[in-house]
């Protein structure tokens, strides 16, 4: 009988969230736009639509609203059930100067509040020495597998000789990853363990974990299975959605209950045209879930080095960053959080929550 | 007999070099500059003095007046035995967009005429891309055993656990040398022919070999020999000065019959006050010896990123290296060469000729 009263409950829960579904175009998960990155580019079609998070969709569970099912992220972080947190993340900072000085610039407004660092990129002396004199920034590591541009590049934190499959001819992280890429999981915890343990031995004291372009999501459980592994060595909470679920099933299969689940993700895709820029967040914004949502956003000014470190395609480039950095330090994105009533949480707190 | 007139004819030679060499200050090599950079920079003193060839000072012989001789090396790119040659030498290159975009620029103007580079570093990539389009440009390799800035670093071209004698315990290569560091001789060879052959594999072909920070010429006859034999192996010239030979005899002792040795040398010191740079060329000019002298400098733009890259001390950084470029792609260098008469020549010629 309880069994039966607990389904039902289950069943009354999804009601609401499948007539969201229902309304909401094809989703396109950030997964989708990451892999297909170049194909999308030629694309005219806008994804406004996608600022609805994609995992509010039929055969997802969303446990929100069941009273009686262990406490949610958000009643964790000490809010009401169905409250709307969220983190503003910048990714890739230490790649260079300029995402570094734009990122840090952006983090001292508090309208961004959180970001990951590139451990093996030549700027990452300088972001650990900022984070060391700023050690309450919510900083986590963007555990970096792979060197994408063209004209800028970076190698392994590890000896090449141990980590083979994750390097191009020249000895830099590949530029990209093809279906007939092996990349070897031992190999990449050797990789992305020596990318944390040069993190903690220069004066980094990271919040959490997220994996650069998606890679340790994206590539089947091994790969999964090695940033979880090193996400429990180090104590350190893991970036992953629910949102992803239904693509990468493996995901959820292999967190165990004591792993934290975002419940939902936003980032900008290269379909948007950049006159629609603010449109998309506002729209992701005003449509946000209950729950915890991570905006991940990509900060730099559109100056010299990063023009030429990017140079070679716009997608993630640039004018791209210095588009998100305008917005996300603007006076319509306090006004949209302020109007909204969201709230800001840091991974700092989510970790603290999960213990 | 004849031992004796050619005995005498030395003697001769060096009659007019010793008034010259006695009215100049004591001389300050630029491996003593390069050694005690710091200490240098509190000093007050200037050092426009410098500007005058160390060598041509008592104790070194210069040849070149001397009729019955070999042919100079002037000689032997097709100019009189007193001609006034001068290669115009920018370092660096590769290490920031802002150097890369300066010295290209630069070089563009035929003012500049030849460069080096160094490979390790993060803008490698993008030199190399433009020396494959450019094959003409007189490029060489800037071997490079340090990564001598704090907020912005690179590590090895080989494998970190072949080179441990050449990284900090975070895995860069050695942001100085210190009288207690021991730097393997083996594994320097190691590194630098990884960064030979990473330069070929990615479309450089460089016309010459020298050394960052003069390492392999001030640290004794091992790490020397070893820059000798990698220049022997690839069948390149490596710049080596005569005005050097008195501080470190074991360049010349090492050095076959074959080997390229240029006359003289001039790079400006931190001693000299940024209101003082044009006179310091200009007397070095004005002052120039008879043979081959190169013109080391170091060119950038004091942009954002070269500000960062450099700003934990003013030597070699931003401000002193835009200071080179507004001066060498300046008028007043133009003038100065078409009215002393100098004869640029590259190192591409020096390479033909030494054959």
């Amino acid at each position: 009988m309880k069994t039966l009263t607990t389904v039902c409950r289950f069943l009354l829960a999804l009601c609401p969230l499948w007539g969201v579904a229902q309304t909401q175009v094809e989703p396109r998960p950030v997964s989708t736009v990451v892999k297909a990155g170049k194909l999308l580019e030629t694309r005219e079609a806008s994804y406004i639509e996608n600022a609805v998070p994609s995992s509010v969709r039929p055969g997802v569970f969303n446990l929100s609203s069941v009273q009686s099912l262990p406490k949610t992220l958000a009643e964790r972080l000490g809010f009401p059930r169905n409250a709307k947190l969220v983190i503003i993340h910048a990714d890739d900072v230490g790649v260079t100067h300029s995402v570094n000085s734009a990122t840090t610039q952006a983090l001292e407004t508090g309208l961004v509040n959180s970001a990951s660092i590139m451990v093996p990129c030549p700027w990452f002396p300088e972001i650990a020495d900022y984070a060391k004199s700023h050690p309450s920034v919510d900083f986590g590591l963007h555990l970096t597998l792979t060197s994408e541009r063209v004209y800028y590049r970076w190698g392994p934190v590890a000896s090449r000789d141990l980590v083979p499959t994750l390097l191009d001819s020249d000895g830099y992280l590949l530029h990209d990853w093809t279906s007939s890429t092996r990349i070897d999981p031992q190999q990449t915890e050797i990789e992305l363990r020596a990318q944390i343990n040069r993190a903690y031995d220069m004066g980094v004291h990271p919040t959490h974990l997220d994996s650069h372009q998606y890679r340790l999501y994206q590539n089947g459980p091994q790969l999964f299975q090695v940033a979880l592994r090193l996400a429990h060595e180090y104590k350190l909470p893991l970036f992953v959605t629910r949102d992803w679920f239904p693509e990468s099933p493996y995901l959820e299969s292999n967190l165990g209950p004591d792993d934290v689940v975002i419940d939902h993700t936003v980032t900008i895709s290269p379909g948007v045209a950049p006159d629609k820029w603010a449109d998309f967040y506002t729209v992701a914004l005003k449509n946000l879930q209950p729950g915890v949502t991570e905006f991940v956003i990509h900060l730099a000014f559109a100056d010299d080095e990063m023009k030429a470190a990017t140079r070679e395609r716009d997608t993630w480039g640039a004018a791209w960053r210095q588009r998100d950095f305008d917005f996300f330090t603007g006076p319509a994105w306090r006004k949209l959080l302020q109007d909204q009533e969201i709230h800001l949480v840091t991974w700092r707190q989510i970790a603290q929550a999960a213990r």
